[in-house]
This record gives structure tokens, sequence and C-alpha cells, in this order.
């Protein structure tokens, strides 16, 4: 089942469940009004959401005509957004960028970070970018939506807590992130609103691709309309969702609706690509003494997406403009 | 206008209106079911609130007796928590004892963090601590609930997202905190879920108290019954709320309903004592090299409050316990 948020002019939007095809989608409000709210009552939403996205199928109900410009975030404000970074390539890269060292613990002991959450973006809202300078980078990723989670679960247990899934632009400004965890105190500033994917979808929908609390699937990052990653979501993912997920309830609960993000996909192998600006530059940097790639400027367009093996566009794309306020 | 939120098995609960003198409620359902709920339409809802109240003070409307034990935090689940740390003093001490610097730009560019909401505690709720190792501690603060903030908010115009004002107990796990800010990425499992006042209240509620973005009142802060500090609130604010919220504010907006807290409220005058048990401990490391006050263990009790003028608990009182699971 793939579930989409509608934009109706309130906070949170409606709820709609999406066609097979992904051409159409039908209100979900005999399920629940909005996605928070069917996450908030979970067992008792789901049955009657499959049940809609059965009759739309089935041509039983007719839907509206899939309009991307029309959807909000799945979640247009969010309880939590909790982002990992567990593609130990993309660590090890853009901290050598920066001229900082890895955490000895790297490999035994997951980075993770709080995200602002109360004001997120849909798949098409424009990046804003008042200041050029501020060095404004795309952040392909993978993110769980979780249903409650208790403090103390363990990762062997984290799989029933995963709801839906779905793809995030983690937009970060990487001029600003050098001076801000020079304070100790962690990303601020430089996390501008993240954006994520039209569609949020049960694990089902991908069948054996979601397996060991990781996608394997591949990702493709588009800038300016060419491809510059096609990167692999699964073998390189050191610390799965189960094991962020266990990370982060050590020492609190979460509430339904929380957002668990994977941090940017990145492969080692360089012919995959990459999905952030950041970890080209630090090529450049390590190939050559400098960088040679810009950040991202005023027009430019970014665009993320994952296929499935039948070609599936499974969360629908992520699509943005650069724009100067 | 001062508003609580009483537990009736929802999420959310049921927001309410408090009688002048604390000792009774009134069910705030004709003006706003959820505090989340008056938040997102306050110029509407505003009025009819304060209607409720008045009716309640004026004996009009009966409401219902207060007990603390019922009330939830004023906002159960908020979409941000994002905690400054604009005691200097509290700053400064807390480095020392553990052996960091404060950033050089200490006195100009805001410390903040950006905390969980998912899960926040009510005023009586315990306080878990499964380690006792983790070297758990309160820390009294005054917070902010805001309105709608958009990006690029200056200080000159902030007190206009000002909406409410409540006390926070933001406890942390003092030994797990070096680790992680040593990874870079900031606190997450050393900030478990923050506790809030049984009350937030409308600056109006504490007239000239409150002024310049601060809350010029003290706290009184008791462990296991004994005053252990009696700070000012006022003066040693180095960033005000409206600073705070600027510098938070300078690359993305705000949501309605996101709690901004000031960080451990904590004076130069040791006389004054303390709020979080930290930095006692710093003081008896500078004072003898070694800390000789512990960090709260299972059976302990802390209680937070305002008084104003008259000596009325502006807020109620805070009053955990803290618990082994």
């Amino acid at each position: 089942m793939r579930l989409a948020t509608r934009r109706d002019g309130s906070r949170d939007g409606r709820l709609m469940v999406v066609r097979r095809d992904g051409e159409a989608l039908l209100d979900a409000g005999p399920a629940a009004r909005t996605l928070q709210d069917a996450l908030d009552r979970w067992e008792e939403a789901e049955p009657k959401l499959r049940a809609l996205a059965e009759s739309l199928d089935a041509g039983r109900a007719a839907g509206v005509p899939l309009d991307p410009h029309a959807l909000h975030s799945p979640l247009p404000r969010a309880y939590e957004w909790v982002d990992g970074s567990a593609y130990l390539n993309h660590v090890r890269l853009v901290r050598k960028a920066r001229g900082a060292e890895p955490p000895p613990t790297l490999e035994s002991d997951p980075l993770v970070y709080q995200g602002g959450s109360g004001v997120l973006l849909g798949p098409t809202d424009d990046l804003p970018l008042p200041d050029p300078g501020w060095g404004l980078d795309l952040e392909g990723e993978v993110c769980c939506i979780l249903g409650d989670v208790p403090r103390g679960t363990r990762a062997a247990d984290a799989g029933r807590h995963v709801r839906l899934l779905c793809l995030a632009n983690d937009v970060t400004l990487r001029n600003l992130v050098p001076g801000e965890l020079a304070k100790g105190f962690g990303f601020f500033q430089s996390k501008p609103a993240t954006a994520f994917s039209p569609f949020a979808v049960t694990p089902d929908e991908v069948g054996p691709a979601w397996r060991d609390g990781r996608l394997h699937l591949r990702m493709t990052v588009r800038w300016n309309g060419q491809v510059v990653g096609t990167v692999d979501a699964g073998p390189e993912m050191h610390f799965s969702f189960f094991q962020l997920l266990e990370h982060v309830a050590r020492t609190r609960g979460f509430t339904a609706g929380t957002i668990l993000g994977s941090g940017t996909v990145s492969n080692a192998d360089r012919a995959r690509g990459w999905s952030c600006i950041a970890e080209q530059r630090a090529l450049e940097m390590i190939d050559g003494g400098a960088p040679r790639t810009r950040f991202l400027a005023a027009g430019d367009t970014v665009e993320i997406e994952v296929r499935d093996g039948e070609g599936r566009n499974v969360f629908g794309t992520i699509s943005q403009r650069v724009r100067a306020p």
C-alpha cells in the first residue's frame, strides 16, 4: 500500500491512497483523515486503508488524477525527525573534506542527530536559498516512519515498529556546518527544512528488497537533469534501520509518526556516483587538492527517486528547484 | 490566562483553563479540544479561552478541583523542542567540569540544540533511571511556546510569536554527554524525555516580570525537599528568548506549538544555589579537586517552581520522583 498527503489548505493535509500504477489517488477519509491520524491508531486504520486501495486498484472507486504539485510531504509536520548517518563511506569522505576525523567508534556506535520536524517540505516544494554563500547541498536518504516505540526496544524487535518507508532530501547548508559543529551542540542552522517523497509505502510494497532493516534498491539522483548518482541503498548501510532504532531508543521512547532517516546513501564504488555534492567535492580534494564542483545555486533542479525490479517508481520523485527568495 | 492539559486517555489530553487561585480547572472544549488545536488557530481560540477563564474566575462555571497527578505536559507531544543554553555561567561551569573549553563565540553566538519532542513528561511523571551509572541530572528552565514563526524573523519582531510561558525539567544523563558530544552530532541518548510544568501561561499573567524577552522571577529548586536553588531567571539570561528565536529562525521557520527553552537557569552568585547538579559538582571540583555531590538516585524527588511578587505559584510545581524501572 502506498499513501500520500494532498494539500487542502490545512496544516496536515488529506490522506490519500495511491493506485497501483501511481496515476490516481483516492481520499482516505473513511479510514483516516491525515497520515498522523492513521499512525496514531494504525491497527484499526491499516485494514481500512488497504480496502480503499483495493477498491481503487479494482476500479470500483475512481479517485483523482495524480498531480505531484498538489502533494505535501506524507507528514507535513512530524513529532520527530531523527536522522542517522549509517553509510560510513559518506561519513569518512565528508569529514575528510572538512579536516575532521571520524569518531573512533565509527563502526560500532551509530551517528544520529535530531532534526527539525515542525516544518517539512513537500516533494516539489522549492528549496529556498537566501544566501548562496551558505553552500546548499542535497542529501538523498531512505527513511522509516515509525509506530510507537517503547524505550529499550532492541534491534531484533525493531521491525514491528516500522510502518512505512519513504525518501528524503535532507538538505544541508554545508558552509554553516563546521562553525556549528565546533560549538559542540550539533547541527541547527545548517539543517533547513527537509523534503520528503510523494509516497510513503508499507514495506511489503518492495517485497524482498526490504530485508534486514535495509532497502535493497538503487536510488537515482539527478542534478539539472543529469544523473549524478545511482547509489545502492542496501549493502553499504553499515547500521540497519533496526540497529539505528535500538540506538535511539536506548534512553527514551518515540511516538507514532517519528521519522527515522538512514543518512546520505553512499557507495565506496565511485562508478555509482553520489547523492550529495559534498562527497564529490571531497573526492576532488583528495584527487586534486581542491573541490571543483559547486554547491546548488538558484534555478538548479534536484530529483531523487528509487525504482524497483520492474522499473516502478516506488516512492514517486522528489523534484525540487532552488529558489532565491 | 493559564492553561493546562488533563489526561483523558488520548495522546494529546484535554485542554483546561485554570482558575485564578490555581485550585480548579474548566474544560476548554468549547474553545479548543487540545493545546495544539488552540495554538494552530490562536487568534480565534484565545478570546474564547479567555472568556472561559473569566467565567471560571467569576464562579459562573464550577470546574473540577485541580489534581496535579491528572495533568499531562501542557503539550504531551510537540512538533519541536528547541533548547538554548543562554545562561553563560552554566555553560562555563559545566564545560569546565568536563574539561571542555566554551566556544570562542560564547557571548555572541547562542548555543542551541534540537531536543526530542514526541514524548514529553507531565509535571508529576516519574523520571525513569534504568542505569544509575548514566548520571541523571535535573535542569530547571524557562520556556516559551511559540506560534508560527517565519524564517528570517528578527529579535525585534520575536515577541509577537510568543504565545505562552512554562517551565521545564530538561533532564540530562550527564555521564553519557562527553562520549556523545565527542562524536560531533550533539546530544541524543544523553537527553531523555523532558518534563514540563502543570500550567502554560500567557505572558500578561506575570505582568512586567516578562520584559525584554526574559522572565524576571526567581525559580526555586528542591531536591528531596531541601531548597538547593533560588535562581533568578532574568538578568543573567545572556541571550533573551527574542535573540534565541532570531538565531533558530535564521535558516528555517517553525510551526505553532514549538517549545523554545532558555537552558539551565544559572547565577554567578553562589548564594543563589543551582538548578542542576552538574554546576554544584563543577564548583566542588574547582574548589577541592573532586565532585562530592552525587547525581539523582531512585527514590529522589525534584521540585521546580516560580513564584511571583504576591507569592503565587505561577506555573504550578514540577514534582517528580526518580524511579528504577
